[in-house]
């Protein structure tokens, strides 16, 4: 691992809910990481699929620390907002989402995401949510 | 309660995710929902504050069950989309979601949200995070 | 008019776009701004409407002069990002754009929009479009 | 010209405000249109660049009919809302708004939109805004 991805990885250990939804960080590349989710009961809305809000916690996570890829040393990055459009269901026995950085700016970084629901072997992954977000880039306290 | 709390309360209860997260339907009146969450380790960011998935996923709700209120018989709602706006931290002992309907229409109900971080007695609700969503009302299959 | 009235009142008379719209600066408070629209076919999507985005035009404006009023001197603003909600056809003679100011931070300040269709002297004004901005606070450039 | 194209054609020169900035319809296909639209001082905001709701009017546009190169026939299109980030000055000659499809439901069509400034013949096209747009599928009246 280099330094970038050892520190998306400890940070994403650090995260409580992460731990609690079964999140596991899957890759991270300069402006792009992925986060993969099983599906299971305990994450379920009222029909028993995955709720909005962890296709969003996922998608949200991967967008940021695609920022953070971006952020100059002694930086750490913040939500300041996004916007999450849900296409389908979100029926899957698993579920990946995907963060890219569309511009990084000094201030603010805009990522877009993705989150795909895979099924099983015979059938393609389908998208099931874009999301637009800004994040901001702040002095690491320390 | 009537119809529309017990049905609401009803749905609440199958949300695996509120389970999991801990949070408990408060208040449900015309056009208004309340959920309130504790918080608990278990729902961290990397620093140790509320994620701001578990945020956007309890002002989901909010939004989306006070759509519901305004839904006619037969129907179910989902959620479009949505836009959060984080304002600080998510510190707090527990957090308010208040789901608000703007405008009930036929196919599309928009609506807002507010988080409120609750500390200690000493301490003001904090206005923590925005919300402004589109709930889709479609016929209840059965 | 004191500072900030006259401050924002000159940026508006600056912006050619007001002009060609046909729009009015209303009012300004701590917090708050006012801007008037009278419609004209100038101003029309295909079915004879207000554009969204003339909609858009007058509630971005009165959202981030919201803004400016809570901007520390030597500072000016610009939009981020908005979200806006159309919830009816924008019919009217005139329109109304609210903006206030939600959260003002250090770096980014959170406004809410509404615009009102203004009709006969018989109809009260119609909610017709919400907006959920993020505006950021940037050191003026002398 | 294909029907699909004639028909986008005609609601393109039926909007009065398309007229008013200076838009041009360039191109139609399955899923994406493009719209361009020159400069000039009567779309500038308070600094002289180009007004954040006048690169929001185009995109808007280009998103709206992208969607309805995918709408069924007898049936038109109305943005239920939109999100743009602003990435930098809209600083160019002219713009140029690229709407795509993400997907095409039965009631709601999601799509992304670009906008890119263009310069002088040395710089290449910059990408200046970002939209995530909603467009709900209606019945034509009449």
């Amino acid at each position: 691992m280099n330094d970038i991805e050892s520190r998306i990885s400890s940070s994403f250990f650090a995260q409580g809910l992460m731990k609690t939804l079964g999140a596991t960080l899957m890759s991270v590349s300069e402006g792009e990481v992925r986060i993969s989710l099983p599906f299971s009961a305990a994450l379920s809305q009222q029909q028993g699929f995955a709720h909005a809000g962890v296709i969003t916690s996922i998608v949200d996570n991967a967008c940021g620390y695609a920022a953070l890829t971006k952020a100059p040393e002694g930086h750490d990055v913040v939500t300041a907002e996004f916007k999450v459009n849900f296409l389908r269901p979100a029926i899957g026995t698993s579920f990946l989402a995907v963060g890219k950085v569309v511009n990084a700016g000094r201030l603010l970084t805009v990522c877009t995401g993705e989150v795909f629901a895979i099924g099983d072997a015979q059938s393609a992954p389908k998208l099931i949510a874009v999301m637009q977000a800004t994040i901001a880039t702040v002095s690491s306290k320390a």
